[in-house]
């Protein structure tokens, strides 16, 4: 008896049926009707990327252990283990949409602008209109008194303050725009207390629902994001994001650090991330069909060595003990004063940071993920060089940072690379041939291994015994990918005529060791943070992960290589990059900025170097996934059903809307 | 019958007496004595220069003409016109030291601290001491935080701006000090309701009373002046003064104007007159046995043209109709801003002006001068390129300009000069032979002219004759002096062979035109003024001239060529270069900052080119000393006294403690 399947694609009109008997798997039916499900782990049920909706009648599931019970519910079956037992209506994901909106840029996802947000209420900067009596032999009153009267009268603004080099302007605005002005104002809303301050002054009337630009940044030790948002709409227009320059001087902070205290070093480091910062300002303004002087605020978030390294601060203090910085609340700067393409007289913001290790970047995070207006206990991680970690609700806030290295950004690995155009992404390793399957964002060639690729291929190296629990190389393993290299044991991703490079992309033991070092770091920070408050990690309602890749992390195999504790995904919630998300809602609404200064006020930090319980935690992490197993039943599991050849659920599902 | 003539010098011990028969002259029995007294008229009692002091007994005075009636009362006698009758004890004013104090700077004259000066009662800037607890593991606290505390707890100071330079200096500065350190703060004291702000940070704590340095500083269209103040104790430690370095590029403000507004013109003239500026402050520290970087508070006067180029403001709009400024009252900018040598941070405040011709030299003069203050109407004179004029009481003032030219800051005459050693600066002209004696600043050979040696050279030429009322030289008078060169008529005040140069030095018909149309310029801004508001010159109770020459005008022979208006010489004060002395007033004190704030919003400006009776005035003026030879009574009866061989007494006496 055969069986109508019919399959439906998003974005194409006509839907492709085919008959087929009973007991067919999804995934033959569709290649019948000639749709291609990728099945990246070649039909095991393994890398559960073949996920597809069972949209009307009911299929057989094999398997779902990559499925989790809610997208069961919701009707998914993996199209490698679902079996036809009558008609059905099955829709399939278009997996090339994914890959073109990843092609150019994965850190674009549409930013949904805060519900409450309104300009010009609580946007601190402003356009103001500005009609002026022309100067008259009766009336020799010079421009900038005639500039002030005509605020008083216009706008009620009492006291106006100007920069040298705007006046220098003035005379010539006035007169080109024939004493017609558009004037663009920071009020200084909030508990300043100082006077409204001229950002900008244009001949004419500008259209009042014309963008007003600003730029929301974050700058990481590995990686500078900038986005491009109008502040009348509060919609954010462009996001680019690129290496910091100073990568080339260092790939951690500390190194950075060692690096500012020489000799023109920290004018070297200011000046390589001002480049980048003024590449991306660039690139987004030129995507937004903007100029860069057209950005009137800038709203900044990082960690406290980068703001320090970025005003030209020596930031030595940072890592001597007893570990100060000069400034955690930096006061207000303009983009002239540390040399950022923009306009000159913007208001450049840098968010409060707490501690030499807990910076404006993890403020910022609490402020996006909303922490700090949690009911139940709440851990906040960012995934990023620094391994931050905050616990706390509305009531307390305790922070603690270690140093978990670049690893997870594609830095200090030796095939490692940023989550951009080549890089692969998840790796899927067949059990029994041990070949792997790569999953490469956009449609090149791979040149190397990005932050979630490198989490999925050590995960997927373990689980199919090429590692063991200390991280060594299987080189027993019957598969001419593993081999002896000039690091150690090492294994073959991609060959040499399959990459971009020409050369073979490989995981060696150094990367390895990187790895684990930093998984285990941001382990043991999150764990003794949790202890030193008596918290237990059952106790935490939530996770939130930020960190510019956290997003793109599959939780089951975060979990398996131990980076996260082994927990109920569904109290997982992956942020994305929480930085830059806090500088944007800061850059928008004055309000968020005196919030993010009550979070940093509110926040404790604790020093993790002062306390032995971190050494423990953090050489008993330095194992796949712990020395003690029972703290990841689930792994425990994962690993029995793997050797028993059951496939685990996949944390990562695409879903129709994406 | 002998009689015993003593004579007494300042500064020696031992007097010397030589016996000398009734009817000797004095200078006679000076030589006598060996004590050499100047007589540059050659004893014919017509310079007034050999003026002495008779302390005991009575001399008889041949002629007092060229003495006041004060002067005489005072005991006064000119040695050439004197002749011993009895016992006297004479003092000779020791013109050694005159010429000694004269020799590297004219303008360097003791300057009284006001009276009621008190550091820090009425200093905006102070030096404060701070002592910090070390961080520790247990204390975290950012530097800057810690500094802020330190301030809240130590000096009552809730909140401090602080630079970004500024901020990258802390934690070195902190570190070097040992948490000791010394703090130059601005409290912004007055109506400006600004918190203050951090001027710099130095390591340790400073004696309290060692000098706290600010500058005041007078920017002339031709003359750039600095004083070098002491904060603390209110004294001022250096005066330097040099040519404008803008003069190579036009000699009065509308050439300037024309200049600045080329490509490029305005960032040179910035260039050339902060390079004028730095080089005095480096050589007023040197003075002072200080550095530039100690210069932690600045004040500047100017007129508005100078004070636009300065800031690097386009000053086009001065210029031409309706003539409106950019800026009279300049916001507070820093030293780093426009990039002067000084402390950074240093807060250079610009004082305010009151039209595109009335600038801040003015209302700063106003200041010094005290005529905001003064109960009967007093009129304002700068002698300067610009002309201006006020006109007021403690109720009303009011405010012209004319465009003087440069003439008697001795540019734009051929052989014009400063006043500085070589200048000559003051000529007497043999009625007879027609040969001149000069005075020469310092003692070395004449290189050129002065301002007060052109009145005086003009005055003398014109009594004796060698110029009629129209300014042309009598090419008949019997002196070899006189000869047709290539700019007309013209008379020789030094043979090449008598001069720095080698060159002769000359006054040339160019140069007296020149000087004719600055003086008739002055005269007829004044003249005007007074009208326009129903006061005659009779009315005037003060006549205040400032000016960075005027000190060092003669007024009988001012008044002899038309420059002041004839009136008796007690009404005339001469107050040097008030603008200077006005930005030192509002250097120490942040009341007289309020108050000259106050005389710019009181002062109404009067524009004269919108009035045609000021050009039948400058016409009229433009004869030696005016067509009207009846306002100019003095003048009348001196003409006919040189006729007749009476000198006319002297105005500007050495008193014994100059």
């Amino acid at each position: 008896m055969k069986h109508a399947v019919t399959f439906t694609r998003e974005g194409r009109a006509a839907p492709a049926s085919v008959h087929v008997p009973t007991g067919t798997l999804i995934s033959d039916a569709a290649g019948l009707a000639d749709i291609e499900i990728g099945q990246p782990c070649g039909g095991q049920g393994r890398c559960g990327r073949c996920a597809v909706l069972v949209e009307e009648g009911t299929v057989r599931r094999r398997s779902t252990l990559r499925l989790s019970q809610e997208s069961v519910e919701h009707g998914y079956a993996l199209a490698c283990q679902a079996v036809v037992e009558g008609d059905v209506v099955i829709h399939v994901p278009v997996q090339e949409k994914i890959e073109r909106q990843l092609a150019s840029d994965r850190m674009v996802a549409e930013v949904s602008v805060p519900e409450d947000y309104d300009y010009p209420a609580y946007q601190s900067v402003r356009r103001l209109h500005l009609t002026l009596t022309p100067p008259s032999m009766d009336d020799q009153t010079d421009d900038w008194a005639r500039l002030e009267t005509a605020f008083r009268v216009q706008h009620g603004i009492d006291q106006m303050a100007i920069s040298l080099p705007l006046l220098t302007r003035l005379g010539a605005v006035l007169r080109m725009g024939d004493w017609r002005i558009t004037a663009i104002v920071d009020m200084r809303l909030g508990s300043r207390q100082q006077s409204p301050r001229l950002v900008d002054l244009r001949p004419g009337h500008e259209d009042e629902y014309s963008p007003l630009w600003g730029a929301a940044i974050d700058i990481g030790t590995t990686t500078v994001t900038v986005w491009l948002v109008d502040l009348i709409s509060g919609k954010v227009r462009a996001q680019v994001a690129e290496y910091n320059g100073q990568i080339a001087r260092g790939e951690d902070v500390i190194s950075r650090i060692v690096y500012a205290g020489k000799e023109g070093g920290s004018q070297e480091l200011q000046h390589r991330v001002l480049e980048t910062l003024n590449k991306l300002l660039e690139l987004a303004c030129q995507r937004a069909k903007s100029a860069v002087g057209n950005v009137v605020k800038v709203c900044v978030a990082g960690n406290s060595t980068m703001m320090h390294l970025l005003l030209g601060i020596p930031a030595s203090s940072i890592r001597l003990s007893p570990f100060v910085t000069t400034v955690n609340q930096v006061p207000p700067v303009t983009a002239r004063e540390i040399g950022l393409n923009a306009c000159p007289d913007a208001g450049v913001e840098c968010l409060p940071g707490v501690a030499s290790y807990v910076g404006a970047d993890i403020t910022a995070g609490v402020l996006a993920s909303g922490l700090d207006r949690a009911e139940n206990v709440t851990l906040f991680l960012d995934v990023g060089t620094n391994g931050e970690t905050v616990l706390g609700n509305r009531d307390w806030l305790v922070a603690c940072a270690c140093s978990a290295g670049p690893a997870f950004e594609g830095a200090g690995v030796l095939n490692g690379m940023r989550a951009t155009d080549g890089a692969i992404e998840e790796v899927w390793i067949h059990s029994q041939t041990l070949e792997p399957t790569c999953r490469v964002i956009g449609k090149s060639k791979p040149q190397g291994i990005c932050g979630s690729g490198l989490i999925s291929l050590l995960s997927e190296m373990f689980i199919t015994g090429l590692l063991d629990k200390a991280g060594n190389v299987n080189l027993q393993a019957p598969t001419p990918r593993v081999r002896e290299g000039r690091h150690g044991g090492e294994y073959v991703v991609a060959w040499a005529k399959e990459t971009q490079t020409g050369q073979d992309i490989v995981l060696t033991r150094v990367d390895t060791d990187n790895l684990l070092r930093a998984k285990a770091s941001i382990y043991a920070g999150f764990t003794v943070l949790a202890n030193s408050v008596g918290v237990p990690l059952d106790g935490i309602g939530q996770l939130l992960i930020g960190g510019s890749f956290g997003k793109y992390i599959n939780v089951e195999k975060a979990v398996q290589i131990g980076l996260l504790p082994d927990m109920d995904w569904s109290r997982f919630v992956f942020l994305g990059n929480t930085s830059v998300k806090g500088a944007y809602l800061a850059l928008l609404d004055w309000r968020q900025q005196e919030r993010i200064a009550g979070i940093a006020r509110r926040m404790t930090y604790v020093e993790l170097s002062a306390d032995n319980s971190f050494y423990e935690a953090f050489t008993s992490a330095l194992f796949l996934p712990h020395t003690d197993l029972s703290k990841f039943p689930s792994v425990e599991a994962a690993l029995t059903k793997t050797l028993t050849g059951d496939p685990a659920p996949v944390g990562d599902l695409p879903v129709p809307d994406r």
